[in-house]
């Protein structure tokens, strides 16, 4: 057994021990199920009341008491009418024996306690190391809401009080960087009831930064070629079932609108409507790489029990770009791509490696049904996307039955705070919706030939983007970002006319300003604009009105030394529109 | 009779002519009706075959010899039954004769024609001074498809050939500078049957005007206060039940969709999203004026038949504010809002007067279905809105019975290039909603007081506003607005590589340029520039590699004097961010 299994097999255990635990103080619990999981364990009960948050250090002394007297575990097999002998008390345990397919029942026993299980387990509860009792929560039996309804206490184990320890620290962090939580001290997105569940509201400020991000991107995008455009929110369905995306996304798509002859329907996805544009009229190959961008708007219908804030919504707006090039130029397009994505990522504080790699995402040629069937098509998008991450000497890996249907691709896989890793956005090459849409240029010899396309973004969803850089930020943007950059605070109210007249010198300036002019004193009002994670305060007494001078401190607490006004104001403005 | 009714007069008699005309060519013609409508005249006619616009002159020359032999028009009152002898072949004119409610038919003779008709008529045929037939089309007995298809003659008719003269100039500017046709000539936006209709997919050069727009517009609202935000393109239908707008725009909206536990419905309007926004957290009176502006795309479902380009669409982007104040910061706060408008639409090249004066559309008291009940309310907000418009001495008229159901507003009419006047945005005072939606403020005085709202748009739905200026400028945009500033011109190969140069330059100042690398006449190269209506071509000979100077050419046919390039990119630049 190695290490990982080991400690999952004590993780398992610490759950038994617990239920024993449990079923000493109700002797009269019913048993649901136990598992390990990441970084703990969990158990399901039936109990006569519920549990409160005091149960807890209780549940865990007792625990102690069983850990500490180092009790063995047994294993015996049954046959299934003795095991429900012994179960007869326990309805729960009576339904999965009854689903056992042999006549082999497992069970663990150690203690006063006894379970149906198929282990394995530790020897004896003392290899019991460390563990902590988390949380509970309720949890319907089988997952399914027309079951009870149990009650659940997770836990932790490890095997040393300092992984316990560094652990605890990581929620801590986690939980601080939350970009629920942030959002709402920051004032940056809020949502109603009334308009609706996973639909957010971005506030002045969470609007601002929104605005930065979007403005940044596409004025990048438009530097590097690409046509920025504007397309409808919906189409007529047929537009989906053209493109053969409908009886893959239907059950994530919003419903059909019937109105008079149309059948509309909000769009999942923009390459159909950018597709329809480039066919508006005849191509040439002089135009190819035609490179269409759009913040464009898309809908998903996520159920409600998946929403959470700005991650998974019913509604974001992808930076979204559809290259129609010569198959010949898609080595070009894709390093031209992967530069755009890193220097992106890289403004917004993402390093490649650090935060993020590659993934190569590969079709299965068995899977007839999930993977279009063209050997020789796969075989030349896969080697060309391999090729580009070989050139870039990019940190990627590959995975196999990972690509679209029409085509592999790469995935930007995003580390998040707690250092998981999740695919932000992908970059396909696609060879099966120029088919679909009899997408076509004619070439230098005059002749209709059929191009290939890379389905790209360049920044991901506004709205994900925007929970990933809260957290990763932790709220403090940087300055070009920040809905607030500079907080001017007057150390009395006699200091206040000339403070308006620093706001309107930075306002000129393009600085987004504040005047904190309450009748407060200096310290709050600096604690307070600490709490904002404002990037500077300029704070105005009796010396910088005589001096016409500035006496700057950064949200870290560090004091820059005193300064005219318009030296301030160089610095602050470069460092603004170089974005670091 | 005075001027107006007189030339209704004739132009209704000319469609007797025209009649008249017909029939000595159809002798078997069934007829319909045949009004006089502004400018002139139509006739709808059953004919055994369909007319082409051959057959125009020939109706012309016979009118002519019916006008020149000046027949007398008399009137007769016949009893229902003599009528129906009198029309026994005409089965339109007989159900028309059922319809008339006693027993005395009016009919009109002229020549070989009589006419069932109340009339009045001129005297005498020759009476009709100058006509013109324009056009056939096809039109449904009675407006109803259910009904045969008519075949429908239109003219004109004035009382001089320099009118009609002028006339057919103004149509033909019309048609000229008509969006639809410039947008499809420049290449602003197109339409696609896949996607449906009244759904625009902007191209990349009508995104760019887009573009500019909408970050003039947002910028501009920024500068004066306004918090620019984004709320979702849906909501609950709840909320617009709260607000009370279902019921008004439920025909107009598009249907409901169900999902899971939600209805969610594409929004009609944003307010209801603001108001949500507003009411998140409690709001203090230090943070009223609370303007909150959004550039929000709007769903109204519109009939087929009245999607028109641009003009009406079935999904658009308004630039919405709603201000949330107290009731005395609203005669400030409306000065301000038109302040705005005035500003923005003198930069898209709109004076006030001249393109667009001011209604005051007014409520009716008696009317307590239409309006909410609320005298004293009305009449502060009537006040407020006149008093301000008095104040600035603004161009404004009063209309009854035009004010929305929660209180008064001014509209701004703004005239086409045909000249007449349509409501293209709005500034309303709303008492109502502020109620429904439980806005609060606390006061001064530590109670919760009422705060009043002012819908209004700066610059109107994209879309539209778009469409407008397309046909002001008759796709000349100014250099800001143009998707194309400069075309360089290389006069012959050689000169190439130094026109990439300065590409390279311009591009570098932010300008939109496009080099035509054609190997193509000079003179072709300028007409097709002239024809895009690029501002300024930038021609490029050996004199000017040689000197490093430019020979610029505006889209005029101007010839500016040769320059040193930063020179022209100095007076270039300057023009650009001058919006001028």
């Amino acid at each position: 057994m190695n290490t990982e299994n080991k400690l999952e097999t004590m993780r398992h255990s610490a759950s038994h021990v617990m239920a024993e635990a449990v079923l000493s103080i109700f002797p009269d619990a019913k048993f649901g199920i136990g598992p390990a999981i990441e970084d703990g364990f969990y158990y399901d009960f039936d109990l006569p009341r519920s549990l409160t948050p005091d149960d807890l250090p209780v549940i865990e002394k007792k625990m102690g008491e069983i850990i500490k007297a180092n009790l063995p575990f047994t294993h015996r097999e049954l046959g299934k009418e003795e095991a429900k002998k012994l179960f007869a008390s326990q309805p729960y345990k009576l339904e999965l024996i009854e689903e056992i397919p042999d006549d082999k029942v497992g069970i663990y026993e150690q203690g006063n306690f006894v379970d149906l299980c198929r282990g394995p387990h530790i020897n004896s509860t003392g290899e019991i190391k460390v563990f902590k009792l988390t949380n509970i929560a309720g949890a319907y039996w089988r997952g399914n809401e027309r079951f009870p309804m149990l009650q659940r206490i997770y836990g932790i184990a490890f095997n040393s009080r300092k992984e316990l320890e560094e652990y605890l620290t990581l929620q801590e962090e986690i939980k601080k960087r939350d970009h629920r939580k942030i959002g709402k001290d920051l004032d940056l997105f809020v949502f109603s009831d009334l308009v609706g569940k996973g639909l957010p509201l971005f506030t002045e400020k969470g609007s601002i930064i929104r605005r930065e991000l979007e403005r940044f991107v596409v004025d990048e995008e438009l530097k590097r070629g690409y046509k920025h455009i504007y397309t409808p929110d919906l189409a007529n369905v047929e537009l989906y079932k053209t493109s053969g995306h409908y009886p893959y996304y239907k059950d994530t798509m919003y419903p059909v609108m019937k109105v008079d002859e149309e059948e509309l329907i909000l769009r999942p996805m923009t390459c159909p409507h950018h597709f329809q544009y480039y066919a508006s009229r005849p191509r040439s190959y002089r135009e190819l790489p035609f490179r269409i961008a759009e913040l464009a708007k898309q809908f998903r219908y996520e159920k409600s029990g998946e929403l959470l804030g700005l991650l998974r919504v019913r509604m974001f707006c992808l930076a979204d770009s559809h290259i129609v090039c010569q198959k010949d130029q898609a080595l070009d397009e894709l390093n031209q791509v992967l530069d755009l994505i890193e220097y992106i990522a890289l403004v917004i504080g993402y390093k490649p490696g650090e935060n993020y790699r590659y993934r190569l995402s590969l079709g299965d040629r068995k899977d007839t049904k999930k993977y279009y069937q063209d050997d020789e098509a796969w075989d030349y998008a896969e080697n060309v996307l391999r090729d580009v991450l070989k050139q870039r000497k990019a940190n990627y890996f590959e995975a196999e039955k990972e690509a679209a249907f029409y085509g592999p691709k790469i995935d930007i896989q995003m580390k998040n705070v707690a250092g998981k890793e999740d695919t932000a956005f992908t970059v396909q090459y696609d060879f099966v919706m120029p088919k679909r849409f009899k997408l076509s240029y004619i070439d230098r010899d005059g002749k209709e030939k059929e191009p290939i396309v890379i389905h790209r973004s360049s920044i991901g969803a506004i709205e994900r983007t925007m929970a990933l850089l809260i957290e990763h930020y932790a709220g403090a943007f940087p300055t070009w970002l920040s809905p607030v950059q500079v907080k001017i605070i007057p150390v009395a109210d006699r200091h206040l006319d000339h403070a308006r007249k620093l706001e309107a010198e930075f306002k000129s300036r393009g600085v987004r300003v504040e005047v904190d002019d309450r009748s407060e004193r200096m310290n709050l009002k600096i604690r307070q604009a600490q709490l904002e994670k404002i990037p500077y305060m300029v704070i105005i007494g009796d010396k910088e009105v005589a001096d016409n001078t500035v006496s700057v401190r950064r949200r870290s607490g560090e004091q820059l030394p005193n300064q005219a006004l318009a030296c301030f104001l160089e610095t602050l403005t470069a460092e603004i529109s170089s974005k670091l």
